[in-house]
């Protein structure tokens, strides 16, 4: 039936995980789309997204892959240009790349901190930039970062991780204080603790006890608080939260 | 129609919210009770209460009003006998008091430093530990307290609050490492911001234009969150989430 | 010889040290001393002080000791009106009372909390607000105050111990925001570690052994601290700097 | 007297400042040739450090300028290795480079980004490592990180530099950790006001003004907090401190 009325259709959103992982990346692409927003999922790889797209295809949801290496930032302006050209207006960013490898001081070589960097944090203020160059001109959106332990606290052994994420952090806090009074809703997610990923059962030999009892974080119910925060009304908008489960001592 | 089967029933849960004043405490027992939670709803003069009760119930909810002043040991203990005695198992507690005064340090006479800390953190310490004394047993359960900005930042003229509030982050964040492994899950929202009460609508001046423009937290997106918090499983926690309108410069 | 000239013989200075236990506080009054001011020292039973008094005296520096219970807003107010009077004026407070026992949340009786909050917290406001009526007019001096690694976090069996340090450092931090525009200099020591106490040696078992190799803070070396806070010129004040030892893993 | 006993004769120590800019960096240099120590002063340009070099040679230091872009790995190699071969052990390093240019997030072009990084925070992580290569087979030395406000908060205008300096801090943090049991104390200032340089008087209308009052933090005051945190010993070591003038609202 045509729209006969004056009333505009309503466009369906988009949502755009950068850093669309097997695990929490993918997550949170699910409860998007489970919210009827269009899913664009990006990763380096982006073939290896191909089941997550015929998933949430299989589930009637609008999903779409895409290559990116988001610490090039030719790629990433190509990626929202092409979702913003072809597919529609981006309304949710979800920004989650980062990669851990403990290593003490000494060992640190200065291309290790480099790309530790480059990955945690340096591609986020791409992707958070980005997005802000499409939202500010509209005065919507939400950009939303993924944290962890090492963003708010240093740790031997943690000396690049934690700088790149506590960088990642303060990029977060000063845009959430720029874009705010601009109705674009910045926030961060700090996860304190292991989440069920391949990598975490495949190396820390109690994950499975652990998983047992709850005592991982599933990335199913952790995705939920970026749909929450998603959610949020422009009157109650919060900044940041913390996420572990019930048993970690921290 | 008996329940014939071995199955046992589910009971009801309880909502406790101590400090039920007008707004953000009505507000927390209202989305409880849309939960389907028994709401049961406390404040000094539990008379002021009729008009929230009655519009639950208007609402098939079941809702019971109570008067406890929650700075008395006696009367926050008879409080949770009352309701577990009576009504049944108390869930989830909501600690929802405190009052600011603004005064400068010289002004601050010791009646006012004590009376302060005795409403915003002693009846906070009354009430979570109550609730622990029958969570624990159970080992389950969830103990929000509500903060504000002076929770984790002094200012001048806040010498007192600050220090009451401060005081009960800290017994939150204690309570929640000490019973977070118990299966309690104890949790920290932090408003920083005004909120649209009957108070700050009669004594700030511009804040019928601030709330036109949704620069006022609205009680019920507030309590959005305190539901949020309740229904995350317990593989993913949230200790503290901040909360403030769009438009804050913070 | 007389003073003929029209220039004012600089009076000496007055320290008051208020918790001076046999460590901390003595280790801070005798720092003051070889500063060269006159030093008032304050405990509950003044006339354990005698040895800390006859010690400074026979190096020559001028000392007093006084009984005073810092909770009591009298005996507070007696004690800086008698130094004022008989003595000189005050240039340097430092509250240095607090006592931590660890216990449960289910074993902190009411009592309990309330005089841990009265002793860490409560005094401190009494201790601070007293000097600041002396120092205000005159617009000079500096308030230091103790705090510990419950000052900044919360931990299982702390309840009591980081709501009360936590609402000391609140106090601090809102009184230096007020004071500092008045020229007076109000900070806050974050003491991150055990400090080589009688209590410590007796209930610790490897304190011994840490301490001889510099694994617990010396009383001597964390009063420099104090002395270089009281030292600095009002261009370049510290709020706050935190102690622990070498080793110490936090 | 020749020294014709077995005891060893102390050799000098020294200090090399990384970022001995005309003001706060100077004035650590001056410092610390007031403590005996040898100053090795570096700077991009070395020429520019000859008044200072002059001055403290005129006062009987020793002092050495050099040239280096501390953003060049082998450059700040060279200068550690230059240093320890010719001139002796470093004891001390004080790193002291950052600059911050204001700008919104969509004004921030992805090279800015990268060069305030790698000023602020890079050449401080290769200067930090360096460092830590010659004292960690040593088991002694003392490194200095100088932070802002930018540091501990993000604020509209500063993603970039609070992104650096935030990633400085956390580095800083997470070698004091690592390396505090290897006998090495890493600490870091925080700087949270405008200090008393040739730009903050050419920029600030208000800053004459401020300065007759104390309103502006002088380097050398400033200085006197890395002497102290230089040398405190290893039982009562601070990890940070903030610096601000008497009046500064924060």
């Amino acid at each position: 039936m045509p729209n006969a009325s004056n009333t505009p259709i309503a466009k369906p959103k988009i949502a755009l995980v950068i850093g669309a992982g097997d695990a929490i990346g993918s997550a949170i692409a699910r409860k998007f789309a489970e919210q009827g927003l269009i899913v664009c999922a990006a990763r380096r790889h982006g073939d290896k997204l191909q089941p997550l797209i015929d998933e949430l295809k299989g589930n009637h949801c609008q999903a779409h892959a895409f290559s990116c290496d988001a610490r090039k930032e030719d790629q990433v302006r190509d990626l929202f240009q092409q979702i913003e050209t072809a597919i529609g207006e981006i309304d949710v960013v979800v920004f989650n790349i980062g990669a851990n490898v403990p290593m003490g001081i000494l060992e640190t070589d200065s291309q290790k901190f480099f790309k530790i960097w480059e990955m945690a944090c340096f591609a986020g203020f791409l992707s958070g930039r980005e997005a802000a160059r499409y939202m500010v001109p509209r005065q919507r959106g939400t950009i939303l970062f993924t944290g962890a332990t090492a963003s708010v606290r240093g740790a031997a052994g943690f000396a690049a991780f934690a700088s790149a994420k506590h960088g990642l952090r303060a990029l977060a806090q000063s845009m959430a204080r720029e874009l705010g009074p601009q109705n674009i809703h910045v926030a961060h997610v700090v996860i304190d603790a292991a989440v069920d990923t391949a990598w975490i059962m495949d190396n820390v030999p109690q994950a499975q006890a652990l998983k047992k009892q709850d005592g991982i974080v599933r990335p199913d119910d952790l995705a939920d608080n970026y749909v929450h925060l998603y959610r949020q009304p422009r009157n109650a908008w919060t900044f940041e939260l913390d996420v572990r489960p019930w048993q970690e001592t921290w």
